[in-house]
């Protein structure tokens, strides 16, 4: 992040597409901003703050809080990217040897090496290798996922992107979104010109949602807006709500999107960020799969996962890919065809996804350091994410759901009416329009230096204020961002109550 | 590319976007993926072919058909992407000390390592670099360029995509494209709802551009469609064309765009590629500060470069960059939001990037080995294009504009009547509506394993025919094209004429 200079103010007026102004990115946006300009006040010793460092609580990127990459991985992107190291047989003997055999095979696959596009797909090998991973972890479903249903990405967001273009071309389109979501989905909704149709998830039973909301706001978006629904999105784990679905609920959703012609659009980059031993990861594809026909053999559904999430958390990277389920053939070219004017994914990205689809297995030479990297990271994650839930529901004005999955805790704030209303004065004073929780987060960021972003920003049911904050600091600056977030509550309650 | 099987035909009507039905991108397209059928064909001992391999034209994909990356850059990516090598002595006195150092430095600028997310716009150092690289070449023009105008993109495709989503909204705005063009720009259009406002280049003048053909293409847009273009793209050196535009030229667009308040995207992604000695490239920022005011300080400019062309020739990394000249703070801002949304671009390509604009310098270890790598990929080209340009020209029914730059020759194909007849005759019984030059370009698959992309895929004169072919293959290829294509024609005329 960064200001722009003034000098390039233009005096004429400036044409922007209002699809563009109208589309939001808040995790991005206004409060990280400010926080990056307290950053650069710290560096240069400007300005009077009671802190000495920021809490970046905003973003789910593990590695620039202090997550380290798991080795074998990057022995082996290093060796695909320069092949001349392979060529040295002093430097080949200091490295595992089952990190030089991957990375031989690898390039034995690619061919002529990294600098090339790929298929408009991606290495068919390492489309291959996620086949075999998906077709490992969804249990007893047929048919087999082959490499022609994969397609790699840069990141997820390339093929959420994608689905959401190849079918929302306008206002007569609509897309069924969760609330609170993930704001990239509104954001493209917003550039496409399309329809949200927005629906709600139920806070008080853990963030679950219910066949007859769905059924509700789908009525109300044909009726309000006569907008078609094309696409259902549903973020399992969510974001940023934490909760993991159960099986019978995703039934409902699938029934709900198959009689209604909906694409489902699984957005499952945390599978593995999974904290409550009473909750377990199941996919879309295995609950589709799992159903009797037609619902198993015609409800069209898509994939989506990352290297970004998880454990492995290489969110640098941009890797990640899509799985088509049951997508009509005609369909399917238009998808080769996106993807084609795109040229391909980066191949790093492609070559994490197939590494983070194949790890080191047992017997083999980096499998104990694998296991022992992973194991650290994941159970790092797991206690915060127990502590941030528990922590944060004993906070004055603060409920918090338990976080069973993914990286972030999604409170509940209640607020003094007094300070809601000196909220309005204030913006009145200073010309703008801040919404309560992003003033609640700017004020926190300025007395605190702790950085989360408002639930505005993911949308929420009318009346209530939340904020996202990540699991993933280390476990002494998420106790400093609780007592931080504790003592400016009981401040607030304090003056304004 | 693959071939989908057709087992997920479905009964039902599937709904796809209009927009998404009407782009359209032959690079890709129609002969490439006939030609992965016979590939696959070949490598089965499948059918009956008069080849035993295929000769790829289709692309600028260099390391695709066989050129070698940098050694330098490779080392140096290596080293950053596993700085668990940098720990191991032994490893580090195998490597060149710069390769080793600058690693070092990169990481130090870094911070946590390529794992995580960067800014939107990319790692601060490497915009830096690129800065630094822009204002060595551009002699002599001011203000100078700063880390803060530059962005660094999943190649420059993203670039030519964010700033058409910027200013194009739907069928109010317009975009002047030339004709022939890069089909991402009209595939980018339609997908994006906007007018296409193309203006010709005139092929007997060495594809040159005339203000009064710009001029005419706007008046003609603006009366036929009502919207207004907002954008005008220029790609120098050309693609398809492989021509360099001189000064005076670029001194008319300017001021052309500048007039009409378009916003000019110069797409200057071969600006290396230049092989006849009496042009040089000028890239449109100096060109544009070299100018009087209002044209120096108020012409917007966006020009785009990548890591996939030039030497490098690194397609793979979908490294790239933007730098913006003369965009009002309020463009910016946007600009900076529709980035935040896609996140970052990946963290190799951006590494690419810095590398590319930092080449070892004279007196450094890698310098030699460097310039002799660079000397060998540059020559080869120059050869080839020569070659090309001035073979094509001798075939009948063909004539080509010499290969000034960049990556391709277009040369233009007349055929007999009869040929042209046939075609239709062919078409009607086949049930398709295949252009005379893409069955033209299929045949000369089907007969001799040569991939072109017809002209139609690019645009071209209306009842003129083209095909775009690549200097890229090995000269014995090259050669046996040209012999390939030299009987195919030969043949055409015997059997037509």
């Amino acid at each position: 992040m960064f200001r722009y200079a003034a000098r390039s103010l233009s005096a004429k007026p400036c044409y922007v597409s209002p699809r563009v102004i109208e589309a939001e990115y808040a995790v991005r946006g206004l409060i990280p901003c400010r926080a990056d300009e307290i950053k650069a006040d710290l560096a240069a010793g400007r300005g009077s703050y009671s802190f000495k460092s920021l809490v970046y609580c905003n973003i789910g990127n593990p590695q620039s809080v202090g997550q380290m990459p798991l080795t074998f991985y990057r022995q082996v992107m290093a060796l695909v990217d320069a092949p001349v190291l392979l060529e040295d047989a002093e430097i080949v003997a200091r490295l595992p040897p089952d990190a030089v055999a991957r990375a031989r095979r690898y390039l034995t696959e690619i061919g002529r090496g990294t600098g090339a596009y790929t298929d408009s797909f991606g290495y068919p090998f390492a489309r291959a290798t996620v086949a075999a991973h998906i077709n490992e972890h969804d249990h007893g479903v047929s048919p087999s996922v082959t490499a022609d249903d994969i397609c790699l990405t840069d990141g997820a967001s390339m093929g959420a992107k994608l689905f959401l273009q190849l079918l929302v071309s306008g206002a007569s389109d609509a897309v069924m979104i969760p609330v609170p979501q993930y704001p990239l989905y509104s954001a493209q909704i917003a550039l496409l010109g399309g329809v949200k149709a927005p629906y709600y998830l139920r806070e008080s039973e853990g963030w679950t949602m219910k066949l007859s909301d769905l059924v509700a706001a789908y009525d109300r978006c044909v009726a309000e807006s006569g907008a078609k629904p094309r696409l259902f999105v549903c973020i399992n784990p969510g974001n940023p709500t934490g909760s993991v679905l159960e099986r019978s609920v995703m039934e409902d959703v699938v029934r709900f999107c198959h009689e209604r012609d909906m694409l489902l659009l699984a957005d499952e980059v945390y599978q593995e960020n999974i904290y409550d031993a009473r909750r377990q990861f199941v996919s879309f594809r295995e609950v589709v799969l799992g159903m009797p026909a037609p619902y198993c053999s015609e409800t069209m559904l898509v994939s989506l996962h990352s290297t970004s999430k998880g454990v492995i958390g290489e969110c640098g990277r941009r890797g990640g890919y899509f799985c088509m389920t049951n997508l009509p053939a005609e369909l399917r070219q238009q998808v080769l065809k996106l993807c084609s004017i795109n040229l391909c994914a980066n191949v790093n990205g492609q070559l994490m996804t197939a590494l983070m689809c194949s790890p080191p297995r047992e017997g083999e030479a980096s499998y104990d350091m694998y296991r022992r990297e992973w194991d650290q990271i994941f159970t790092g994650m797991k206690d915060r994410a127990e502590l941030l839930a528990r922590e944060l529901g004993t906070v004055r004005g603060l409920s918090c759901q338990p976080v069973e999955g993914a990286m972030y805790a999604f409170p509940k704030i209640e607020l003094p009416e007094r300070y809601a209303q000196r909220n309005e004065e204030l913006n009145a004073k200073e010309g703008r329009k801040l919404s309560l929780d992003a003033r609640w987060a700017l004020e926190l960021l300025e007395v605190s230096g702790i950085v989360v972003v408002p639930g505005s920003g993911f949308g929420q049911e009318p009346g209530t204020l939340h904020f996202r904050i990540t699991i993933l600091p280390p476990l002494t600056q998420i106790e400093r961002m609780v007592r931080s977030i504790r003592e400016f509550q009981d401040r607030i309650y304090e003056q304004y109550a």
